[in-house]
């Protein structure tokens, strides 16, 4: 997906590979606790001799397909980078969408309790169903789904939906086609690439080939034109949208389901972001009529309850959606779920059934306010520059047109006149160059002075 | 890999599938708190109706040459029947090697404390390095690895082992071609049937096709004979043994990874009974020089803290094992590491630190030891009662020999007559066929009165 170059020599040819920059990997200077720059130590160097052995194993023909390294680890490498340079600098992160605010009490209390309870007899508890816990598993369903016709039974749960594409992409194996909104998350795409469903990465134009790239632009209220999009098997769909902030409304959602209705295709429906909608806006493709028949849809706890360490999720797989011969894609879901994963963590779990409460929900809303305001104050401040800014209202992300420009370039120039890190939107693939994405999720005053800094520089 | 007969009518062919034996699966009879048995349910009745939407989305043809289910499941499931048919019956699981001993207080302290500090401002993280907490892999590195020249980098923590076996499948990919003990724990072949690695299933000889069957039994001291044993890319080999409780000794694992540098395989090693060892048998593959540049390690807390639902373990992909065009096979493995999986759950890798602080590890080893009296427990009643048995000594599992007769109908014997659950040795490959695996984690009382049931069946 990163339409971005490599900055290491990194050679699916060569049996070795050079260390960044020429800076040590192995510093410690460079691995501050609690961050994610230490990524950059997550592999050690290898042998550098031509004569160690080699097995005959053949690398993954898919693997040597993806281009440079995840976005994010990516950012988080540029950032380190930055850091050596600047050792003194406050960077403040408004790069990946990573939680910032505590959990509440109510969850981790909760949370507390289930690993206390697992040192007595009473409360000790193994294997869990690969499925879920069933409380939680209802409580999921009676939430989210309570009037739309979810069951229970359809619910798997999960350790994030990062992890539930991965499974869904092995469910499909790689002879199917997949659609994704451009720009849109890389992880889509980048598993696409690993099960091998697509063709190889063209520079030129920035896509892999075999993937049908449904451009959003501001021209089309991010929503494709589906009337020249091709028929595909998988149509992956992110709404509120990753990175773009914006929301499909009903009628447009409802156009969708249309579309896969005829073309025969599954919808993988990322609704990750729903509890930040503040209009009406379907919060679940399973709002619109039909769309059992058509749609997975995958969500997550991370970024309603601060659940990105902790990791719980979960994706539905509704029983009426058949694979063409009849046979229930959920069935097939639940074997690839009993034998790739033996289900999220009963901690983690504990903690989901908590945020479901009556305390949890309040509290996790309270949360969500709390990073909508941010939003605003973000989306105020690009406003009063005078750019082009999108998304925002139903998400936490601020997607900023600075139009003629590369985003990396974009990104760089703010990394290195603001010490402020944010995603540049061809990360997200080729429909989200010129953009940058800004994660609103942050401590207020870190958003505030980052909105000065950002005034300073384009005022 | 299951070589026995799906219960139920599942077609690949057919759009609807009947519910088991007729019996309800959305009854909540069957469904005990805190028990596998609900997986039952797991997915929900499809419509049944012919004029359903169905997809034009071909059945993913690796998923359809599956055979049945899981063997845990159907396990589970023929345990809900026997207490569905039984409804007082003390039913005892000596069936899938689930922990069910409280996990000490030293490591659910610290993960309660971990929990509490994600709901302050201090204690708050959010994604972790997708590698793991750097101190973890420190830890890890020089607790198991400490002068085998294993580092922190070549440390992937995860959310089990068999989520890295998955994970690892997909960065083989499908051409590859594979070799497993026989028997040997399920979701190696299955995953790899998932990739489409293999050939159909073959019911006269219950294997699949393009697959390495290396036969273990007691006459090869379950150790498979090389001379006679395919070359394949991957090399998959469990020691201590899952099922039969056997290690391979120092002698033998230097033959294996002699083998493999001769053949230029990969040795995916699976070491999660590791330290049931009580011999001079090797505790990791890397304590056999030159392995490291042939041989991948996976292992988990699941046994040894009783993490089963915690969810925590590791693996190991050296810097010094290669592709056959040099390419570190580590740095593909954090691709897939950090495109479709997030990191294991902050608060089990607090868990994990403190299982290997001084104190967890007194703790870890005296529930283990705990375990081991049971397993020596488990033996003296089958050996007193005439049978062979194997395993043991070095690990949870005992295996016990029933001559002549089929797997499942000893199963299904023991089941009926004593109410106590087994595994079946042939649902972990041909190989296994006419053995009964008895897994020796349990409370005492269990094992004891377990033992007390089989000596009145089989006096």
């Amino acid at each position: 997906m990163a339409a971005f170059q490599a900055p290491s020599s990194i050679s699916s040819s060569s049996s070795t590979f050079l260390v960044h920059n020429g800076f040590s990997l192995r510093s410690s200077k460079i691995c501050p606790p609690r961050s994610r720059t230490w990524v950059l130590k997550c592999v050690a160097a290898p042998p550098n001799s031509e004569t160690a052995h080699k097995t005959k194993v053949s690398r993954n023909e898919n693997m040597a397909k993806l281009q440079a390294g995840y976005l994010f680890p990516e950012i988080a490498r540029r950032r380190s980078a930055h850091l050596l340079k600047y050792p003194d600098a406050k960077v403040i992160s408004l790069g990946i969408g990573d939680t910032t605010e505590p959990i509440p009490d109510v969850i981790t209390s909760a949370m507390a309790w289930r690993s206390r309870a697992l040192s007595t007899i009473e409360g000790y508890s193994g294997y869990g169903a690969e499925q879920g816990e069933q409380k939680l598993r209802a409580a999921i369903a009676s939430t989210y789904y309570g009037d739309l016709g979810i069951e229970e039974a359809d619910i798997f749960v999960s350790d994030g939906a990062k992890c539930d594409i991965s499974r869904l992409q092995m469910l499909f194996g790689s002879n199917v086609t997949m659609a994704v909104q451009d720009p849109s998350y890389p992880a889509y795409v980048d598993s696409s690439v690993i099960m091998g469903q697509t063709g190889e990465y063209y520079n030129d134009i920035k896509k892999y080939g075999n993937i049908e790239y449904m451009r959003c632009t501001p021209e089309n209220g991010f929503f494709p034109n589906l009337s020249t999009t091709s028929k595909t098997d998988i149509i992956f769909f992110c709404s509120p949208n990753n990175p773009t902030g914006s929301t499909a409304s009903r009628d447009q959602l409802t156009q969708l389901v249309q579309f896969a209705r005829e073309s025969g295709s599954i919808i993988v429906y990322d609704s990750a972001y729903a509890m930040y909608i503040s209009d009406d806006s379907p919060r679940s493709i399973f709002e619109i009529p039909g769309a059992k028949e058509v749609a997975i849809e995958t969500s997550s706890f991370s970024k309603y309850a601060g659940f990105t360490g902790v990791r719980l999720g979960w994706t539905v797989v509704p029983k009426e959606l058949l694979f063409s011969n009849g046979f229930p894609v959920a069935k097939d879901f639940n074997r690839i779920v009993c034998t790739c994963f033996n289900g999220a963590s009963n901690i983690s779990q504990a903690g989901g059934l908590a945020c479901l409460s009556p305390d949890g929900l309040k509290a996790m809303g309270d949360v969500i306010n709390f990073y909508k305001e941010n939003t605003a104050i973000i989306v105020d401040t690009f406003t009063s520059l005078g750019f082009n800014v999108y998304g925002g209202k139903n998400a936490p992300y601020v997607w900023v047109h600075f139009p003629g420009r590369s985003s990396w370039d974009v990104f760089a120039e703010i990394l290195e006149k603001t010490h402020l890190v944010t995603t540049p939107g061809s990360g997200f693939g080729p429909g989200g160059e010129g953009f940058i994405r800004v994660s609103a999720f942050g401590h207020r005053e870190n958003v505030l002075e980052a909105c000065k800094r950002l005034k300073q520089l384009y005022k």
